[in-house]
């Protein structure tokens, strides 16, 4: 994940002339018909809404040193049993592919928030453990990502738990959430 | 945008053995109580969902040498009026960074789908053109992003535009859309 340059996104000084995602639908239903439209904006709603929230939430992270995927990689250490995971077993929860773990792990490592040490069992298992360092970084971060509620203003609840609703199902179908529960 | 290796999460064998969000979920909770714990469950699935759209969409567009931001970029010229727009335009309507149009436009004119001009009354300016090549292009991509629904499957109306107007707030909010609307 490549941050987006946060000044842009959070310091437009002046609202566009018209919405470029009811532009598009607009265009779309002229040469297209209105079928595909409610996809194509929706999709184009995601990755438009994913941009501005890691922008935010890349600015908030920064003091740390931390990108979002960065931070993510923290947590996942902060919150596992040990304070250590294979790397394997990190790409499988954050669902990076392996050079990515490589690389944020390097990362980590490098600030001090955590380091690889070979599996005392499995010598062909890299394991990465977060330091204190890391544990105290992981908790200052997430209080600077709670004071701006992760970036989502102005949504609160039940819209927050909307979004959160409807794209598990897309989740599901994708492969990532337990068999019981996406046959359910 | 860097693409995400599209493989990995369209082939992803079997099911993880938890939700990792509703994982993320229950130990947010725990450490902070559950005030936080909507909002970071939104984050993180627009996170995930915005990978899985990218990879899936990118694949639907590898046949044509393009990436979504590439396609987004070709887009914009096509229902150009006149098929072709200053590069600053460009940047403002993808909101995206000028180092980034200018990448995607180069991406573009290897490609043979756009052209570079000076501005016929201002020489300051750069206009990116769509050449026809990019016209044939912009109507098969679409017509591939049209036969995998932009990638949303399982998700259908009314969920589709139940995702595009919970967004849209935040995108007014974040100066994404006309003055009069934002204000509404």
């Amino acid at each position: 994940m490549t941050a987006p340059p946060a000044k842009l996104v959070l310091t437009v000084p002046e609202p566009l002339e018209f919405d470029p995602i009811e532009e598009a639908g607009r265009q779309w239903r002229k040469h297209w018909g209105g079928e595909p439209v409610p996809a194509m904006k929706a999709v184009t709603s995601i990755m438009r809404v994913q941009q501005i929230l890691l922008a935010r939430l890349n600015e908030a992270l920064a003091p740390f040193a931390l990108t979002f995927a960065r931070y993510e990689a923290l947590m996942l250490l902060h919150f596992s049993s040990a304070g250590s995971l294979p790397l394997g077993k990190m790409g499988e929860r954050l669902q990076v592919h392996p050079t990515s773990v490589t690389n944020l792990v390097d990362g980590l490592e490098k600030l001090g928030y955590a380091q690889r040490a070979r599996h005392p069992s499995d010598r062909r298992t890299t394991l990465a453990t977060i330091t204190p360092r890391g544990r105290e970084v992981a908790v200052a971060a997430t209080e600077a990502l709670h004071v701006i509620s992760f970036g989502t203003p102005p949504l609160q609840e039940p819209a927050l738990d909307t979004i959160t609703d409807v794209l598990r199902r897309l989740r599901a179908a994708a492969g990532d959430l337990p068999e019981r529960r996406s046959q359910a």
